[in-house]
Parts: structure tokens; sequence; C-alpha cells
């Protein structure tokens, strides 16, 4: 940490800043320059709040020079993280793998036939929610255990990965055996209680970027489950919300070519949520893996027209088959390849 | 509902349309203009999503015209709420009622202190959090149960009434015979499972609005309370997230009209969450009862800097007096007092 | 500066960016910790760009320490700046200045009724725009000279001061013999070459933040004027962009008691524009006078139904003349008085 | 225009409205339905505010729902523009151009150099700023029309065309003989007497967005100069600011192909300024492309380090040259391709 006293601070205040950091664990070096004094704090304590320094008396400001996540950045762990799955599927590796599937498990029907138009198309995972967050209390809010038991089953028939989102602490032992793969959704992101919880299982775990968090946050929030010893953590970017009306949300491409360089996760992008409209999802798609990502989630239903929840950014089959073929065309230019 | 069609729609396009509002239950007129047609659904389906009709073939333009929520509006409940307490206070009354005390339970010294200087300053109610959330995994989590039991000692000593947040659903039966309010933070605004069972649940509530909540979805989460019958809801704001970085958060003082427009629910202001900044909090306390705010939640602490959480944004005792004899200058203005 | 060198950096580049930072004129304090080396820069080059330090080869972080202005900030002026007119009033002083009037002038009738209107209120200013600059190429924009010369009449029949928007260069000249402040509106905030010849001039200004714009960088546009030494500068907060979208902007209340601390400058706040919604304008008017503002924008119109601009942001006479008297009982609250 | 009347709206109300919007030549339809009274305006006048309907008594909420621009909307012209220059380049045709070159020109050989490289690696456009505004009035501000004559210059010896920023309308005429291209920055996008003007002259402009614009305003600034006559005109994407600090601004990339359905218009996007970051530049360049881009503007410098504006945004000219290799390959699976 560093801080710089104001012009006018007096020394009985320097004093007590440098007692205070050094009450955290930092060595103080002191500055004095002509115009203001400046402490820099060297070490390591990463639990402190420099808002608290910001607001003492005499001080000009204060700066946090170390990362507050340690686990989740590339500094502890220079290559990348690989997440390996069963199936030899990789997600970090060479591959950009394309996660794909409904918004929410409708009917035994749906999910089988969702699962072999995504599967002829090239996807390696099946996505679909059991569990279904509603914004208001009149909608649809999912089909639950047979839900899970379902998209079991077409995973375990076709050879397709299965990934659905946790929404809460007791879903965890819940979903264990179904799913491969646990969603933390983006209203989640921030709910430590439950990132604490899936650090201490050993499942893959995907976690999306909230609407509001900055990239230093998602990466704090990884570190909670990275903390419990559960390493096998992905990222997603599904858009922040922006000034910008047209687009549900504002999805920003630029967050995984900066998460690539600040962390060793694997770094996904989710274009259905990232601008909420159909017919924007395979322009965004392309954009994401031409930008670096690791994989893709995408939206596909058999019907989007009828689909309970999230039509309106849902693919229709044929719309994701010509995607696929469009991202076959440009991973090369960023050195991967499609399966 | 209204749906402008395109210039270019066909008439089948506009049937599939109409077709589909009526599936929803709307009666729909047809307007044929000139230039474009336009479907006005009348009726009060509110389980839809706009946007559905947004990406169909030939729509220009979408819009929903009634409001999402029925039970948060004036329309449903012209008078204002008010929600009484067996003590005789009333939040949404009369009176701007102050919520004092410190961001978290530390210590029974600590708590004892804080409460008596709130109190002796013309708070009603202490504040005091036992389970705390935090961005890093590394910090102080709060003193959990016996931090409950201290808090309702204290308020049973004292005669305020007692706040504190309720982070998860099996916290709900735990908290239940120690508060009297429960809090529902920023993080959990759309934790829809937590607002369905707070619904169920016969204790006033206290809801505060996420930091990229927009004013209609915070009413949309009121609503998941009040549609279980929990009918004491209180609205909060705290600040929500922009591009200015001098302050945490930017409060959105302008909410507290407009919410006071749209709702009968009382709506409150939470200036400590809302700048972040310790010196900033009176000017913005002031504020928000200048702008009509029916009562205010503000972190006050018997040594600041000492605090284990949020320090940085806790008024120090005296700065609480001196704000309370400023706020019951300016509760006249509004046609209201402080007491 | 301070930059934090990574942790992986070599000896050489340490080495480089020690010779940039003494090419810009900064002592370098080195400072080697057992994780990093962080080097601190001391003295007072104020040009120069932190972003290249940013991304030079070995650099973890950069932060420029001392801010980016000198002249707008209160370390170069601890007392607070009073800009002082003809006829005894002042901006800054004791008293809360009042500046209201239609959004444009629109006719000599219309024009007089405005200004006796707010003079009867309490108004020490007249605001009226003669040069309009709108988004659309279809409205109405302005009256041009013609306007000027209404405002300058009515100032000198009524003893109103008259403020009016400066949008370009060649209106400099032109409006100078008419108007006693030169207002900047927010489009223009970062209108450099603007903002120099203004400096240029000796008129009080008053220069309204961008909607877009953090406080930093209001005060550094200030700065341009400043520079040219024109000191009589005014700022107001008027909005600013968020996600929200029931007002049109969010008035950034906070920044009123953020600025009064950065900067020695009078502040004001502009409600009309902040919220773009008639019966929102009282509350943030009394909100902005409640945290501080030295003065307040106003549109007020004769009959807003009928005025060719602005008319949904735009008082009656009658809820103008309320208002004052409730900012009356507020302004006690704060040290102040209003006239 | 659609109104919908409150619940409580009373006849007389409702009649008021609609003599409101015949006033402005709307054929009104009314649609009474149970709960609420909607009137469906019908029509094109296409100069009014929609915030004025919304604030007159008994309106619960009023909807624009014809576009206010229409020359740049693409139900006026189906087909997309294509800007031609007499040396057979092409923007918004089947190839995607690159515009390049240092954000300031800084001295002869600085040009020609940076000239040369960008050329060599497939460039068909030179950037290059004559006049620089800056955000601090002691930083560098340009050569001026010295600058202005070594583009002619390089332009003439190398076959690339010029485009550099006009700032101001004075400096229209000075800049017409220099360059093929009129740049229109986002800080201007809103200066509306430049746009007016440009409006007025035949020579191919691009418009940048602001850092707060929304799509429509974009387009509808396109309108300004569209109505002028001038109807070669260039949108181009280059950051919106958002909460997010890592990169200066989030590129929305989502912009290019909403902009691309909404408008005729070509559509670019400019990674350097949308990102800020050098090492961001191709990531962001490469999604541009894959979302649709019809060209790009990136900043490339003989040596960034050195530069005297925007270094730690500018590309070197190996990194250039390695990105215009990956653009060859991405652009065919958008069916495009580049020189």
């Amino acid at each position: 940490m560093i801080v710089a006293m104001a012009q006018t601070a007096t020394e009985e205040e320097i004093q007590y800043v440098m007692s205070r950091m050094m009450d955290l664990g930092f060595n103080v070096h002191r500055t004095t320059g002509t115009v203001q004094t400046v402490l820099a704090g060297v070490g390591t304590p990463i639990v402190f709040d420099v808002k608290d320094f910001e607001v003492m008396k005499g001080v000009a400001e204060a700066v946090r020079i170390t990362s507050p996540y340690k686990l989740a950045g590339r500094m502890w762990k220079p290559e990348g993280t690989v997440v390996r799955f069963a199936n030899g599927v990789e997600v970090g590796g060479k591959e950009v793998v394309v996660m794909a599937g409904p918004c929410s498990v409708e009917s035994r029907e749906q999910i089988f036939t969702a699962a072999a138009q995504v599967k002829a198309s090239g996807a390696k995972f099946l996505r679909g929610g059991a569990f279904k967050p509603r914004s208001s209390p009149y909608s649809f809010q999912g089909m639950g255990l047979e839900g899970l038991k379902l998209l079991r089953e077409v995973g375990d028939a076709t050879g397709l990965l299965i990934i659905s989102e946790v929404m809460e602490i007791s879903q965890i032992e819940l979903m264990m055996p179904y799913v491969d793969v646990f969603q933390i959704g983006a209203r989640n992101m921030q709910n430590f209680n439950l990132l604490r919880e899936i650090g201490q299982v050993r499942k893959p775990t995907l976690l999306k970027r909230g609407i509001a968090a900055t990239i230093e946050e998602l990466l704090l929030s990884a570190e909670y489950i990275l903390a419990g010893g559960n390493y096998d953590v992905m990222l997603c970017e599904r858009g922040i919300r922006t000034f910008e009306t047209y687009t549900r949300n504002t999805m920003d491409i630029s967050a995984i070519p900066v998460i690539k360089t600040l962390s060793h996760l694997p770094m996904l992008g989710d274009p259905s949520h990232g601008v909420g409209r159909r017919d924007k999802v395979p322009p965004m798609a392309r954009a994401a893996v031409a930008a670096g990502a690791d994989g893709l989630l995408i939206e596909v239903h058999p019907n989007p027209d009828k689909a309970v929840s999230d039509g309106a950014q849902t693919l229709f089959p044929e719309q994701f088959e010509k995607l696929m073929e469009e991202l076959r065309m440009i991973a090369p230019a960023v050195g991967r390849k499609i399966g």
C-alpha cells in the first residue's frame, strides 16, 4: 500500500498513519519530498481496507498496490489452468468448447431433442436450468429434481457433459450426482456463503460475472472457491449493465483478454445473456472467440418461440449450426480449434 | 402491451403477433396507419416477456405498458403504508426515523456503548450485523448467533428496535426471536428464494436496492415479499454503481421521491453505503431527508478507526449527534419531524 | 507517481522505468521489498500520462499521486472563492443564490413575465437560452441575437443578473455585452478550445459537469479557464448518465460536498436537467441545498406546457414560489440563508 | 406515439392529452380497456418530446414508437451505403478497410515512417491528428496547419487516403484541401453546430460515438449531417464509459451488429480508444471484425514509447503487422476480405 500524505499533514498525523500501517504488518518506508510525504507499505497483508486510510486525517490518497486476490492470479500460477473431464474434454486447452442448450429444462422430449441438435453441431456440454431464478414472482420457476434427472439421463445417453445452475447451498448436495459442472449465476457472484461451500466440493464450477461486478471483484469471488481447495474454476462474461438499453446488457468482450492476462483460469463468454437478443448472439459469439475466449455458453432451443423462459435470446437449431461453422473458421486465427 | 409493426411487416407476420398476444390473454386492438400497423394489447396478464415480441419477425418495437408489479404499486394502494411497531414507533408516518449503529456487532461493550450513544442522539432503531458478507474470503465474517443475542439484550435494555441483515433462508428461523426488522442487503435483492421465504414470515423487512438494480426491479423484488402476505416492507436506497470513483457508489437521491410516487411503501436512505466516506455521510443524510425520505440508516461506532468493518464510512458519535440536530432543522421543510 | 513493479520484473526493466520517470522530472526513490520493487516519483511534473507507465514491461501498477489540476484545487487556495457582481450579489458567500427562468427565450412577453415571476420568488439571476443545441436537427434552435437583447433589456429593467449559454468561440464576443455570466453546457465541458478562450475573457463563467464526466475531469476543465486568468468560475452538477431510466439523468448530489472539499470554487446544482421531470425538481433542489450547494439553476416558465423546449422539466411559477419557501427553511441547517 | 393513461385518469385529462397529440399532427386512436385507456398516435411528426406527455396529468406512460431519425435508418434506405473514394477504395463494401497511424502528427520523419509501415501491412487510410484536444491544458496541442500539409504530402506520396479530426467549424475550410475524410471525435458527437456545417460540405465524414451516447443518439447526430445533404457518413464505436476501470472505456462490440441492423451507414470500430491499452487492442480489433465491422481505426506509431500522445494504446509496427494477418484469417468467416 502507498499512502500519500497531504501537503498540510502534521508530523503527528504522519506518525499515526505509519503506526496503523505497521499494525497491519507492513514494513513502512518513508519518503519525504519537498511537497509531500509518501509512505510505502511493503509486505503482504491482504486483509485490509484501503478506504480506512483514505479518510484518516492528513491523508491525500491511499492506494492498494498488491491485488486483493492471490490464488486466482497469474502471478501465483503462470501457466493456464486446464479443467479436465473424464471423457477427455478439456476447458482451457487447445480447443474452444461450446456449452449449449435451452434456458430451462421443460420436458423429456424438449431436452432430448435439444441435446441431439446441439451435439450434432459440435457442442460438448448441454446446458439447462432446473431451478429458475426469475425477476417476477409470477413466472415459471423450473422443474427442480425431475429436471436434474432428465439432464443426467440425456447426458449419459449422448455423452454430453451437463452444466446446470446451483442457486443455494441446500441444492449442492441435491445436484451433486446429476451434473458435471456447477454454474453459479451472475446474481450469486457475491453470495459468499454459497461460494465458500462450493469451495468444499470437488466438482468443476463455472462462475459468471455479476452485471455490476468489476473484473477484480469477479476474481475475488473466484478466490473464495479456490481458497476452499476446489481449483477447477471457470469464469464467464455475460454482460454488464450500462446506460445503453438497446441490448439487455453490454457484453464486455474486453474482459476476456483482460482476465486471460490477470488470471490463469479458463474464461468463457455467454453472448445469449450478454446481449439478450437472438439476432445479435451470433456476432457476439464470434467476437468472443476472436478475442480469445476458451469457450462459449449459448442458449439453443428446438423452438425458441415456445420456450418458457429467455426465448428472445435463444437460437433456433439451424442458427446454432451456422454459427458453429463460422466459429470453426475463426478459431485458427487465435491458434485454437473447435471440435 | 403495445407492438408497433415494421413498415415492411407482412399480413402473415401481423397475424402471428396478434395470435401470440391473444395466447397471453390480451384483447388486441389493431390500428392500421398509413405508415405502420400498431397492435394494442389490452388486459392484465403480468407474466410475459416483452423481449419475446421484440425479436419476432416484422416487429419494430414492443412496449410493456402496465407495470410488472402490482401489490407494490400506488395504483393498488393509493395511501402510504405505515409500518407500526409494538412500542409505538412508526415508519412511513409523520416522523422521519433513524436507524443507527455499527456495521458489525463486535463485543458486548461495543454494542452497549453504541446503543447508548445513538439513542441519546435520537435514533429509534439499532442496526448491527451478526453475519457479515465480505468480498474477501480473508476478512472478519461476523459474530453469528452470539451477536444476535447481544442485539436482543441491548434492544430490551434500551427500548431501541433491532434491525439486522438476514443473508440466507436458513438464518430466518434462527434470527426470528432476536430481531424486530429483517434487513435484506443489496447483494440479495434478487435472491428470489430468500424473498419468497421472507414473504411467508410476519416480521417487518427492509429491502435494499441492489447496486445495479433499476427502481422497477427493486419494486418487483418487493412484490415477491408482498405476494407472500408480508405487507410490512420498507425500501432503501444505498447507492448505485456508476463510472464515478471518488465515492464508493453514487447515491441516487432521486430514487427517494420517485419511489414515493410509484409505490406506497416507506422509502429510506442509507448514506453510509451510498457514498462510503465518513465526511460525505452527513451532507447525503441531510439531502435524503430534504428529498422526502421516511427514514435513514446510518453507521455509527464508538471508535470507527478501530471498527472491524466499514470503518471508513462510519460516523463518530459526536458527528452523529451534530447531524441529528441538522436533520431536525430540515424535517419541517418537508412537513416532517424527527424525535 | 508510484510505480509498483511486477514480482517478475528484471533489473533492466526497473532501470528503464526509473529512467523514464527521471526524464519527466521526478526524483525517484526506490524501495526493494521481498516481493516487489516500488518506485516513488517525488516532484511536481503535472504533464504526464500514467497509462504510459502501466503498459511498460515489468510494471504491475502505476498510480498518479498528485492531482492533475492545480489552480482549481483547495490545496492551492484553501479559502473558498466568492464570485462578486456589481449589484452586490455574491456566489459562494453566505447566501444560496438561485438562477431561474425558461429554457429558451421565446418572446418579449414570455421573458418579461418569467423574469417578474422568478424575481418575486427570490431569484437573483435570470437564465434563458438564446442559442439552443438540440439533439434533433428538426427542433427549434433559439432566437439568437434578438434573444440576447431581450435578456439584457429585462435584466436592466428588473435588476436580475443574466446567465446564458455560450456554445462556441464565435459567440463569445457577440454575447459579451448582453450577459453577466457565461454558461458552458454539459456537452461543451471538454470543448477545450472554447474553455481556453473563455479563460481569456474577464466575465464570470458557470461550467456544467458533462453527463459522463468524473469529478476530476470537471476540475481539469475548470483548470483550463483558470489557467487563462479568468478566476470567476462556478461549477454545476446537472446529472450523470447511469443505467436508471426513470429519470433522464441521475443527479449526483454527492458531487456537491465532494467538490466543496476538493476545490475552492462555488458549486451549484441544476435539478431541472438533473432529473428531467418537473415533479422531481423540488425534492432534488431541496436535496442540493441540504448537501451544501452554493446555488441552484432552475427552469421556470410562465406556462411550461407551451414551452418550446424542455417543458417537461420546467416548473410552473407557483411551484417555484413554493419551492423557494421550502429552501428558506432548509438553508439555516447548513449555515446559509436565501434572500 | 402511444400514451397509456393512468387508471385514475379523468375524461378531461384524456381529452387534454388527445388534443395535444392532435396539435402535433397525430391521428389519435383511442382504446378504452377495462383497466385503462390507451391512446395511439398514428402519423409521422418527428419533432416532439415524449417527456412532455409523460408529465401530463393522468398519464401513466408515454412511448415514442417511430424512431426520431429518418435518413440514417434502414427503413429509409434498405441497402447499405458504400462510401467510395477516387482511388477505388470503398468503405461498406466487400472489403474490411483499416485506417491506421499515429495519434498525432509529430514530424515529417515520424509520419512518413508510420505511413510506410501501415501501408506495408495493408492499411488503406493513414490517420493522424493535427489539432489535439487534450484533457489537460498543460499537454501538447498538435502541429496544426503544418501537420495537415505533411499528411497531404505523405498521402500523395503513398496513395494512402488521409483521415484527420476536425474540432470546430473554423477548421473545416482550413482542412478541406488536405484530408480525404473528416473525423468527428467522440467529444464533438453532439456539437450540433459543427455537425450542421459538415452536412453542407461534400466530403466523407467519420462520426465517432460519444462515451455516454446511446446508439439512438449516435444515429440522431448522423441525421444532422445527412439532413444537410452530405450522405457519405461512416460511424465508429470507440468505447463507452462504464463502472469498469481496468480498461479506459468499455468497447461496446454489440453496437456494431446493432447499428448494421438499424442503419444503412458503414460502421467501424476503434479498439485503440475502446480499451486504451496496447496489449488489448489486437483482441478487440479481431472481435470487431468478427462481429461484422466494415473497418477499423488503429493507432500505430514507429515508437509508441516516445509518442507525444496516446502512447499507451498505440501498437508497435510489428504488432500491427501480426494483427493484420490474424484479421485476414477472420474476415472470410463473415463473408469479407482484407486487402
